[in-house]
């Protein structure tokens, strides 16, 4: 695979103090488990409160940290002075979401200056079996000039 | 738009049940506020526990709520005995997903024997007045002999 | 359906002739038939050489005036000084691709600085009979600063 | 990567006549130049009828090549008694369309009884430099008790 270069100093600072301020991974409780420059890997513990009328997991709940995952895969390469935007994704749900844990494996397949497409695969674990569960592709903007908080946090406005 | 005839007798009542079932949408927040044959509509007032870093609602959220507008859409056509799934979807995020609350209105395009194919537009919306703020494209299967309640509710095996 | 404006004045010559320039769409037999802001109409006849194995049209070919359709739509409301790329599109095949003719009807969801949504719709039609074929989400690009015809006519470099 | 088994004897032979009855595919100029268990590699040398404006290959020829490079995988893989429907794909264009040839490279990454998903990546070549230039996500169908070649060859009914 390809090696990319971060562009910020403090990439993986950024990366981590972004994620924090999501209160939705807070909220279905997802963990950023690993950040390598166009990498990003999120861990979401199974839990009744996330589960669809089949008691798997929601296939929306599959797609926030697949979304967050290539979100911030892609947000790692990007400038001290930008944030990253989804434009959109596409996901594949290919086998149940069931388990302890999901895991969502985020990496870069081209970072552009404006433009940067993500895959990302999303395991169901059961101990230490992964089963493939989804599979994500992205595409991201990078909005330059703009800090990553935009609004105060908290409350939405 | 072609009128869609139900196949179950208590289409509607299936389709409430279901959402019902469904704890991931309790823990957003989201409500099934219509259901028609061929179409749903999902409510979800904008609150702190799902934004991201923005302040605005996390586009998997956003995933969340048109994946389950689709998703109940097509159930409200599907036979008595048979259950829905997601098989892909795919959102494009076209406005900030802010203001009092967002609404998902889904609708079938092409109901199938086995697969069905849906249309989403989710809109953000303050008072009176609502913005485009999503739109998704999702298949889905209709799986047959199978009750929709598959599992125990309240957990993951 | 919100009523759009041309930025450029001859926003319909530029679309009618960068469609003249595609050599691909010629190759195909297809045709522009109606081009308004915000919307661009390509209408392909039903010949032996673009069917696949089952006798219908090709899907790919299916994709092609769809994609082809949406870009005009996108582009007839760009800047002069502007051209357009496809950054990506996905596509729902809903029912055979056959009959006399396909028409791709391509609308503007969402236009914007860099980027443009378009949704278009292939028809199956068969003398005054259309029958919705398919279905497309596209996202495009405007590229400031560079002329539609970036490369002289008529090869690869 | 997984080891895929496939189910008919004379997978190979299926997956290379059925490529020679796709007429659309010898229109273009394309070639099946690899079969494998979940696998099918199609390479299309750049000519001038097959470009856009830009003087760069089409992105529909580019899906064209691709959605036939993910079929042939997942078609590869399927029963004797069984053809192949593309359900859907979404295709992402990373970087031109240039070169000598372009190769598009299919493989199944979840195959099932009734759908198969399908990545593809599509290579820009030129000499031997390989550049990715655009990539797949596709949903196929299995369709159980019909031939692959559905209606007599040469012409639409």
């Amino acid at each position: 695979m390809t090696e990319f270069k971060p562009q910020a100093a403090d990439w993986e600072a950024r990366v981590r103090d972004s994620f924090a301020r999501q209160p939705a991974m807070a909220t279905i409780g997802a963990r950023l488990t690993r950040v390598a420059p166009g990498l990003a890997e999120i861990e979401l513990p199974v839990a009744a409160g996330i589960l669809q009328q089949h008691g798997f997991v929601h296939g929306g709940v599959v797609g926030m940290i697949a979304d967050s995952a290539g979100g911030y895969a892609g947000f790692s390469l990007m400038p001290d002075d930008a944030t990253v935007l989804t434009v959109e994704y596409k996901l594949n749900l290919l086998a149940p979401a069931a388990g302890d844990r999901l895991i969502a494996r985020g990496r870069v397949l081209k970072p552009g200056r404006t433009l940067t497409v993500t895959s990302v695969d999303v395991f169901a674990c059961t101990g230490q079996e992964e089963i493939l569960s989804a599979t994500m592709l992205q595409t991201l903007m990078t909005l330059r000039g703009r800090p990553d908080a935009l609004r105060s946090p908290g409350g939405p406005r």
